[in-house]
């Protein structure tokens, strides 16, 4: 199997087979094997990496269906190759000058075993080993960006603040939750079953949390949970829920819209009445993806890795083990199986 | 019909029944006559009016409907007195130090010939006496204030940027037009009929202008005035339009949502279904009301007088004829009866 180009390896992958309209399921998906040389070839820039752990996030789902106007247009999907998201990777062979073999890194790589990736603008260097690598698909990475670009700077929170955080459990919510309590704020959750409410008082700091799924009247629990009306609300989720949060704003409140994970299974998105709202309570909502803050990505990291490493902030990962286990894990994001990031372990080294 | 406290008049008053859920109709408002004394009573600090001009404004019908968390808690309604709303009023009685018989004032004023009014602070004296006092109900008054602090508060316009306005042909809308036209924008209005459309494109300046009425697809519409897309939207009109817009906005666009005219009528809003793409074009959507704008109103006047005085900005009114026409009128504004700001003429001195 050697050659002089490198060692020729067999290469499990996870492909999508095609768009899907309604709701996602493992059989969307299926694991084949095929080979690669373990070799940047010649006259290519670029990095061999072994795949260490890889990402579900919701985002994916969206690239799995056909929408106009997407940010997905340039979908791997369509010519069978291995399903691309975030994941850590060690260096296996490098013709990039910043990177050199063994290095670790995080950013767009393939689900598959080992990916050659060329477009190394996506890859960030890990240079900080103290953390578990998988930490950079979560906390120390997209996940926790968002959370920190979407709050900080879609938001304006100030100090005593009502807060409301939808899918407060996940990857990105928790993290919210978090960010607004070490500011001072109110900050209550929702989350789909009483082990994540628990979670979210017990373990996060949340101030209060409930089970929508236990709510027939979002309205009213909101009205419960926020007598006083919620200045802010990082939606998660959409659908009913926004239609419910729109009725308890306050004035001048603000809507930080990082997804809406609640309508991505749905054929046609579910209609919001409620919009009438952001004019009598002059509330600004604003959509925003991480992309839009990378450039943050360093003063995020300076201000949470101590917090981290204090104890004064917690990260929760959830990791299914090995990429036959991949289709499910991203399945369940859309079904609340998860609890804090979802990670698929596919080497330790 | 003399006393010591001044002469006492009849009084014609425009008078709402009830809350209406659905279609506003004429038959929800009858006018009677009553009797006032033209004199401040004892003991209170007001002004006695005479009604010149009424004002017919799109927010007046929400106050006629039972919404939750709304600005119109205080109905006035609900004891059968008559309507509020904005007019210009002639001062026949004073026991007010900023104002004295004769002066004209704009403000918050009862449907009704004469009016008593406590509230003041409500009140603007005006002074430039060289425009048509009814101007101060459009163009110098609310309505304009608001084209003013949505457009440039609210949207962050930028010469060259693509804005599109809905219902561009009222009171709001062929002023906010103008605006954009004058920073260098590309303007496309929309609005319901030929001659408006004519209006739009001949008189207030716009790029283009199309009437939605024959326009059985307003996503494809909206592709053929705006092949690059939409940076700013100026929304009055809420419902299918937004819908459309939102697939039609480009990455980091601004909706500055000052109305939803077309919902006001419907028992149960319309659902809006692509609110996803805040997200994928981190899109910026912010309600706002004039309230919040009053501190700019000096700075205004001092910008749009000279450029109405030379004749660079076209202010167009809609006049129906004494208070038996007012019903009517308010209820013309939701089936686009007028072109422009809608008033209602009373008395002429």
């Amino acid at each position: 199997m050697e050659s002089d180009d490198g060692e020729v390896v067999s290469n499990k992958q996870v492909i999508f087979k095609d768009y899907v309209p309604g709701i996602l399921q493992e059989s969307d998906m299926y694991i084949t094997t095929a080979t690669i040389k373990l070799k940047v070839p010649p006259d290519t820039k670029g990095v061999l990496v072994k795949n260490l752990y890889l990402s579900c996030d919701p985002y994916m789902r969206i690239r799995m269906r056909k929408v106009q106007g997407s940010y997905f247009a340039r979908s791997c999907q369509e010519s069978l190759l291995p399903i691309t998201g975030r994941g850590v990777a060690k260096v296996v062979d490098s013709s990039h000058p910043d990177f050199k073999n063994d290095d670790l890194v995080w950013g767009m790589t393939g689900w598959e075993e080992y990916s050659l990736i060329t477009a190394t603008e996506t890859l960030f260097k890990i240079h900080d080993r103290d953390v578990p690598p998988s930490c950079y698909l979560g906390i120390l990475g997209m996940p926790g960006l968002t959370a920190y670009g979407g709050f900080y700077e879609i938001c304006s929170p100030k100090k005593g603040e009502f807060v409301f955080v939808s899918a407060a459990s996940g990857a990105v919510g928790h993290l919210v939750g978090q960010f607004a309590k070490l500011l001072g704020c109110y900050v209550v959750g929702s989350a789909g079953s009483k082990d994540k409410v628990d979670l979210l008082k017990n373990k996060f700091g949340f101030d209060d949390a409930f089970n929508y799924k236990e709510e027939p009247d979002l309205d009213a629990a909101l009205k419960r949970y926020f007598p006083e009306g919620i200045d802010i609300y990082f939606e998660n989720v959409g659908g009913k829920t926004l239609d419910a949060v729109l009725l308890n704003m306050r004035v001048h409140g603000r809507i930080s819209v990082c997804g809406m994970i609640s309508q991505y299974n749905l054929e046609q998105p579910e209609g919001v009445h409620n919009l009438m709202q952001l004019v009598v309570k002059r509330i600004r909502m604003e959509g925003f993806m991480v992309h839009d803050y990378y450039h943050l990505y360093s003063k995020y990291l300076e201000m949470v890795l101590p917090l981290m490493k204090e104890g004064k902030i917690v990260h929760l990962e959830h990791a299914a083990q090995g990429l036959e286990s991949a289709p499910s894990a991203l399945v369940g994001l859309f079904t609340g199986c998860n609890i804090g990031k979802q990670v698929i372990a596919v080497a330790y080294e």
